[in-house]
């Protein structure tokens, strides 16, 4: 941590900063600039109140040096976290495809998404029970009934399957039927979820909020880690922004950086990033072109009659092309 | 709603668009201009989906008409709603303040700030139990016993009490213990939380997400009033943009805007928009200036001992100099 | 200045860092913290490249301590700067109001404009000669024309004028007749824009780019400063977020911060900030409460009739009003 | 254009719009809906000022329906817009690259360039002559004389050159100079120099603001298609929001959203977007998967010692590996 006085800050407000940090058994290195002093902090073992210091008298500025997250930090486990949903490994570098229609509607509408979504080859089945709307007046999703029909499809074609979660009170249910729980964007910092899902060993997709920072997206994760859960896999889905032509900005920057900064696995969800089915699959190239370890797809059996996000779902005849296209040898350059 | 058809839309699309209209029971009217075809949709009573007809061939863009929200809108309902909590009347033309620590930390913190608070002419108590922190190794509050000690604080003192709710799991403890339930910027779109919340009569301080539209705002206030719960207090808490030299930005002009659209009562929170105590007072005075109808805001007996936020709390001089200034008659213009 | 050096860099590469500071005249410390060093750069008289050290072995980030601007900054010049045009002494303590309409568009509507602007107690005339326009196809303004009306207006009604300078072809003929010279956000990092006003003595106008940092505004404001015109006065006018409910937000945090950072006068613009008329005044009133120097509004006798930006526009009914308003004693707190 | 009045509004009011677009000669068509009333407007062959009507009594809100680009846009010239410059041709299906210094340094440096560049299969030389520097304190580029030497660099190399021009003075001497003009980010809305630039038929670069919507990128373009000149490559550099964790966010939703709404080639600029050199190749090579027509990319003999961006610019190492990886048939997925 730095310290920045001010420029007309007193020897006994210097004297008064470093006083305080030994009391708290830091030390204090004052490093006198040509216009102002700065004081670095050391051998600090356990966060040091930035708050506090930031009140003083003379003090312009505090700065961090340390990020606060830890167990996802690829500093300090250099290699990378490999997370197994049945046959599927996040992180092991090969693409990981979870695919299905963003609500649960019938039975039927979830067994053909379930023999479709495997047929073509994808690893995991998607599908929302609960759902996080907007509005009160939109479809909520057919709840627990529509956990179990995703079971059900699930167990009959033999392909593991992924369920966004919406409340803590759900936890035990998840644990029981899910072979990934999905925590929404909109409960990225729902912490008491994120602790009762720490003590889980569920595979985890934590999605990033969509004005989430890195930083919070990966200390986010870092709750379930700490809970003793290593198996989380992240993913980008789209960041708000002032640009409202598309629905959302798949940030790219974001996967490319966090794919350094730390060694769990990253998937990118295109479907929501874009909102619209016709950018989906350009979104998923650019999404694997950069290196992340897997898709989060739409597909449905009858778009036109979906009864959440028609519009962005690619039908079963799309999303074969869509996997053929990302599966082939011969992308554009 | 209108429906904007492709330049190049044959006939036999335009048609099939008013026919998937007139089977969903709805009139439309076709809109020629001179370079494309326009339909107009009237007559609808309930909502359409405007994501499958954008999947229709031909379909170049779907404009919507109205605004999801009813409710809350003040088109349907003209008249200020007033929310009382103890003495304080929200909305009804005089300035409400909410006033407390971030967080509670001991039974003398809290009592100490509900007499000074008392004191100086606030009319409720504030102070965090359960704590939302982005990092797992911060201070997470008190938990239950924090819970505890602000209401009997409030008891012995004779002021109503404000708290933020957390969890679903802790609904009745919170329609017990206090006199108003807030919702906190994370969690305005934890939607199972926001059905439960309506099902109470207890006042609820709804905060807008940081990066929630206004649209997105009102309907999270919408689920409240929908579910039987009309006391919502809405707070304009701080947006997060690109701009990092202050913690969010205050978007008065959403105050602004809600005031016209909106019969609800909305406060502002300086504290938590500035991150730093030295911006509350000049940004409190501007929330009242453009329309809010109260404040709330933290201060704390020893901020330079707080365990969360102790950049931002006042202390107690400069919460009564504060106090003063608000209610003082010779603002500066 | 300090170099944060990754957990695994070795003695080698803090060696080199430190020697390559000593070859550039650099005093350095190191600071060994618990899990890694960072370097402490002192004695720096000059700017130190940030990016050529970012670049070298084991550096994980540079933290810079001081800011870029000097010349604006408060820390170095304590008092408030007066800018004088015609009457009014921005910065001084008593609000100035700029008032006109967007565009000039003919003789009588800048004459009438000039007057009642004057008669209402406002001390400067603006309107727009070369119009910025985001559609090629939209009126450009009268240009030259435009700018010889609005100052034989001017001289007819005796008021000083502001007009926004497009490009730096005409700097010399708004020399010649301005008061005070506008420049837009959108070049407000026309750096030989910036550069050739600095050679002038006429007052700036210097409004905020909608998406530019603080820390750039007033880097913009350093380049005028630099080349030796003080007679800067900074304008907030609403930044772009991701909220479209209305135009912009005005930023107010940026107003109140900039209050401390800076000595310059900054006052705001609520027309462009909100986009309607009827929320000139709340945000007006707002900025004024948070420490503004003045207004910038809009007003045009016939709004319905305006060539552009009409619904932004106070007709002079209204305009009256919003003097009165500001000006009364009595605001709602 | 559709106008949507309030639930309130009367006969009269609404009347009162239908004469207005009557007086304009404009047919409307009133769409009665179940709470309000809309109005569809028919028949306008030219703009109609949305702003005027949004000022009349009992008018909620004004809902446009056509874009106001035309000359840009793919729905009148559906057909890819090739534009030649040497031996490149963007938007022709193959990759153009274009790269060289931030800077143009000296002689030495930039011959270097020139070679390296061209010999590693790029086929345009980049380097900044005037360079536009957040602070007046930063290295302002080489002026006139470095135009001249990346000038003598290109001929004796053979490799047309790309420079950025910072103020429409200097039209003259880039249009005899260059093979390419860049407008940069921060001059995409200088209208001015737009305008001048639509009357050469140099091809130009021209960068999207670090803020600019979609459609005002387009209007920026069509601002010099309407001047005559029809070869414009557009480049998206990255855009600011929320997240400060890299510079910019590469926004690839624009890019695969403007390969379907406009002819004109566009190309993606992964060294500002990103900010540091280890992330440039990810990125670029997600920009080509999205459908991007090229890169431009910054490369350096010597990035220690560049006087501008020294951390984002490939050292010729680098450089090479990256035209053999984007050229390489083998990519990850």
């Amino acid at each position: 941590m730095l310290i920045v006085m001010h420029t007309k800050a007193t020897t006994a407000e210097i004297d008064a900063v470093c006083q305080y940090l030994e009391n708290k058994s830091l030390q204090s290195e004052k490093l006198p600039g040509s216009n102002r002093v700065a004081i670095g902090v050391t051998g600090n073992k356990k966060a040091v109140s930035h708050d506090q210091i930031a009140r003083m008298q003379g003090v312009k500025e505090i700065i961090y040096v340390t990020h606060k997250y830890k167990k996802v930090s690829r500093e300090f486990y250099p290699e990378n976290t490999i997370v197994n949903v049945g046959q599927a490994a996040f992180g092991s570098g090969t693409n990981v495809i979870i695919a299905g229609p963003c609500s649960i509607e019938s039975k039927e509408q979830i067994l053909a998404s379930a023999k479709h979504v495997k047929a073509s080859g994808a690893q995991i089945l998607r599908g929302g029970a609960f759902k996080p709307r907007t509005s009160p007046y939109d479809f909520q999703g057919l709840g627990r009934e529509g956990l179990d029909l995703i079971h059900q499809a699930g167990q009959e074609v033999g392909i593991p399957i992924c369920v966004e979660i919406m409340s803590i009170k759900d936890i035990d249910l998840y644990a029981q039927k899910c072979d990934m729980i999905q925590v929404g964007a909109r409960n990225m910092q729902n912490f008491d979820l994120l602790k009762a899902l720490g003590k889980l060993n569920t595979p985890i997709l934590l999605k990033r909020g969509m004005s989430a920072l890195v930083e919070e997206f990966l200390l986010a994760a870092e709750y379930i880690l700490d809970g003793g859960n290593k198996n989380v896999v992240l993913c980008e889905r789209g960041i708000r922004t002032f640009e409202t032509s598309t629905r959302n900005i798949l940030d790219l920057n974001a996967v490319a950086l966090i794919k350094k900064m730390s060694h769990l696995p990253i998937i990118v969800d295109p479907s929501h990033a874009a909102g619209r089915h016709d950018l989906v699959l350009p979104l998923a190239k650019a999404g694997l072109a950069v290196g992340a370890d897997g898709i989060i797809v739409e597909t449905h059996p009858k778009p036109m009659e979906a009864l959440s996000d028609a519009n962005q779902q690619l039908d079963f005849k799309q999303f074969t092309q869509f996997m053929e296209s990302i599966n082939s040898n011969k992308p554009k350059y």
